[in-house]
């Protein structure tokens, strides 16, 4: 079989590593091709020296795409960056998975009331095709541009894309208290990621206003197909390296389809979870316990646990994922096999690394 | 100023090094007794070594009580063990601070239901009174027994007793999504608190059935004067090993209360919470930014930020505080100031160790 | 080709898994038999829950291994218990790897000196083969009972071959100075590997007199084919889950080898250490920096910095493992992959997992 | 008593803010101001959030020192830049205690080499006292110019302390092997204190080359009275906020002194430590197991474990102190308690904080 020839496209930061981590053990890529504006010249494990006598390519300029007959691009690329790539490379054959928030949304007017900032290329927005296989495998199949999902939508929206589709959701009070890694915030020094910030330390940081509140909203509404009540978000800040840890509450409102659940509301719900992810490789439905964020460390496993408080008349969904995996490159690979009719899971059924 | 003689027993907990961390400090309490019944004969600083040179007293076990004429008991024992003390030592003088959940909820009958446990002094309830000072200091204050709060609690309450004691939570739900050091789980080694087990992780547990909850409920309804519907409390296990985070998500019901706060919510609530908290000197009130554990490590401080989301119209509450001292230790010495008409900051104002 | 058949007796530990995580995922063996005395009956994912849905089969106790024709065993035992399980299997046609400390030193009186301990079945020191393949891959290719190495001795072993085949360590002070994860530890639950004990914390431990010391000296005699002096080993436990740092330092005795470094010192040592390692796929030397832990982790390499200070006269070297891969359950496959004539890297070419 | 009036200089790195804490807290002092030139006009409290309610002084420029009568100056600032403030400060009668390292050494001379700078204002060195009363309380109780010990130092002179006053050292190979917690890298975010460098990982750094080898060697020669072999000096980074471990080996050549230690050099090693650290507050002698970081943090404890090994013939000795307390503020304040005839250890019994 002919190797899907790779390029990365920023590689300096967490997902660029990952992704390249990722790539470098599947069977039917080659990387040809890795990227860095600012570190062009040096050797990728100059950049990750973890990746010594591993991966030791020369990093180049992105314009070095203009040379090359590439399968398909990763853009690892901060938001309002990325679109630029995606307008200039859009004309090429490569296919491309950007895995910033440029073309995630409805449309560049939301994008520009949550991101603050105009977008260059609305145009993208016609193609665009999020990237998330477990609710849309199809359209994937068949795109040239996926948005990559942000992280915490990857985990609230498979915690709660069941009770969506059934129509749950839309007169229900939701509430997606998440707790992500440190890796989240990016690989660039701040007082945030700083060490003594954040080891032994836990906050909450972007109340009201995350820019992922939108990305979950929009995605739960496509699945519900019908409005939904605005969702109350608020991410939280782990010392853990990897990992989001998203507690969802629901309290749904009277509906029909909640009242065929049944008496046992509980065993209700387990079902309508088994049933729609019975074919997902990738979702591990918890029966005994809650997950936990170690046991989907480094892998691209998503563990989803459904309870409910027939005292309080709520529902709690828990999901674990990696940020760096689930949450961004191994999604992305995720989507690169869909598009390429290579089976879901090529490359991709590492065991999780614990501890 | 004669020294108060307090005892301690059962010292060999995180709650008992810590109250002994905090007596010791304190200049107007002498420590007469500490107590360990497996480690009787030993010194204290054998079974906690950082104490060496500092706390060398030589422990023995609790009867030694009985020989000796002593002010205040800190009963640092787990729950079930410590009604039996507290029943042996009800008639001496001495003034009691339990640290356990034997004492704390409505009724034995209560306690009987959460605690799955017969309680063997039922009479206790009549005496007991609830040690928290921000909302029943005068009661405290001619106490024979102190039922000193559970640590949830003392974060849960103290973020909403400001909204309970408005009448806002008769007609609300109420999320609280809590997240907790690990020294939470006590000191005896078990696979919870082992450190390949919590380190780079985070999971939920005792969804929907933890014995903080019906404490919460019990004491937000008498700060309401009236019945609020059950509340929905998580614990999760933080990688820390000290402090306690709390969010609590307020959907509030239709009441004139609620419609009086006008048509900014965000700065009414602010206001209250400033009105009820203002003469109490462990509350501080964050107005910039959710609070963090850090902040509040090692010290009795309760750090609270209040916010109001205009798009979804619910109140988020968050508090931070350490749960061996404002949720535990401090807080216990914060009641014995009360009961012995000290000022209630005495010995207790530590500048929080950060980082 | 026909896959390996493997047994891994005693699955509940942090080497069970580890042995088990590599081998679902290699490319020659299949996974026969997974057992464990206390949990027989379960399935190795309730045991370890991060399987599930990947490796849930039920766990049998050994005796299972009498009915079975299995290729390869994998020992995960303790000291003391292991001797026992390799003389019970000995008749077996079964090659056998044994992770315990009970057929690595020169002999069962030393065993016993060391270990506190008698040896049951001292004939099985006239097969057992140290499985380090960097100092003697030919003897391990035809060995039918590989003692495989403490994750110490391989972290201090690699440091220093090069430096004992040359004949330097003969005359010389030698210093190892060695810090450890915490899962060396074991799964256990105890005061040593509690979470609050361990994290945010560091001391040593073991002075003078753990086990390693003497199986360090000894295959260091062996590489030099002289006595060398005895070495003054140092443990310490670190807040991490895996990895071993080790710091050795030597003060190289006046000897003729030594002279023939020539006057730069660090540029004769480097070449010597580039030499012996230049054929061996797991050993990275790092010339810009000392490696660190997170380097090598969940893989197998082992990465050498080698230094000389002219000041001082003194020889520095670096070498970082993962206790739980490089030193025991990656280097116990990479035995395997020896001893069953495939390449040595098969199965074992992961990409450490950083951040 | 009059309150000593005191100034910090430079308080928006962890010594500042640290000194802050504990002066805070201390019976005989007030705190006169605080400078920081990037946040003069803010609040002390918006700069390090865990003190608000608690010291909410504004921050003013170093200017304003000249308009004020202080009693004593800390001036916690980088290397270079605090000799300028010295020599500006100088004329005035406020005495000096400097953290930083442009006093420490033997001579300007040596300054320059080991920290590649020239040094403006040599005079200073006449004046300076290193400021560790453990070795030369007696210079410190007249001294107008402190020149606090730094971090690493202060772990290994006084772990080494009396064997260099023995004159054991002097012909003997020294190994110091540190290990320290984040804070010691400073406040401003890099690669080397990022959360995600640092958590589950550690690694050697400044090998050969620190600037605190020369300081070390050139307190333990004047201990010594004699010369002593320059000293192998390794610091590696722990991840842990605060602490430094330090593992010291000693081969100790063949002198008579070390031949009266008799027989049994245990034995005669922990009495020579025990009579040379006998009236000191801060040095607690650990006889059943070394030290732990942990032990000491956040307080001025300096605990000292010291063994012999008979087989190698070597000394082993292990020093864990706070390094921003007993290494940096809490020295400091113990120093200004012996230049203003306070007891030494005056507000400076703080428990330590476990866990």
């Amino acid at each position: 079989m002919r190797l899907i020839k790779a390029g990365v496209i920023g590689a300096t930061g967490y997902t660029g590593s990952e992704i390249v981590r990722i790539l470098s053990q599947h069977p039917h890529v080659q990387i040809s091709l890795i990227t860095s504006e600012s570190r062009a010249g040096e050797k990728f494990s100059d950049v990750h020296p973890f990746f010594r006598g591993i991966v030791d390519d020369v990093l180049y300029t992105a314009s070095k795409v203009e040379e090359m007959e590439l399968d398909v691009l990763f853009l690892a690329l901060p938001h309002g960056v990325s679109m630029e790539y995606v307008k200039k490379f859009a004309g090429k054959e490569s296919r491309i998975v950007d895995f910033s928030g440029d073309f995630r949304l409805a449309s560049p007017d939301v994008y520009e009331a949550w991101y603050s900032k105009k977008h260059i290329w609305p145009q993208g927005f016609e193609h665009a095709v999020y990237g998330l296989p477990e609710i849309n495998k199809k359209d994937i199949a068949s795109a040239k541009l996926i948005a990559n999902p942000g992280c915490f939508p990857t985990g609230a929206v498979l915690a709660l894309a069941p009770l969506a589709s059934e129509g749950i959701l839309s007169e229900s009070q939701v509430f997606i208290d998440s707790k992500t890694g440190v890796t989240g915030a990016g690989i660039k020094p701040s007082a945030v990621n700083m060490f003594s910030n954040v080891n032994d330390n836990f906050k909450a940081y972007g109340l009201k206003k995350h820019r992922h509140t939108v990305e979950i909203e929009y995605y739960l509404e496509k699945l519900s197909g019908q409005t939904v009540r605005p969702v109350q978000f608020t991410p939280h800040l782990l010392p853990v390296d990897r990992g989001i840890l998203t507690t969802a509450y629901i309290h749904p409102g009277e509906s029909s389809t909640w009242k065929s659940f049944g008496a046992d509301k509980k065993e209700g719900l387990v079902n309508r979870y088994k049933e729609f992810y019975k074919e997902m490789p990738f979702v591990r439905l918890c029966e005994k316990a809650p997950p936990s964020v170690k046991d989907v460390r480094s892998s691209n496993y998503c563990d989803i646990f459904v309870d409910y408080d027939d005292r309080t008349g709520n529902i709690i969904v828990i999901s674990a994922i990696d940020n760096l995996v689930k949450g961004a490159a191994g999604l992305a690979v995720q989507n690169m096999n869909v598009m390429f009719d290579l089976d879901e899971t090529e490359g991709l059924l590492h065991v999780p690394v614990h501890p």
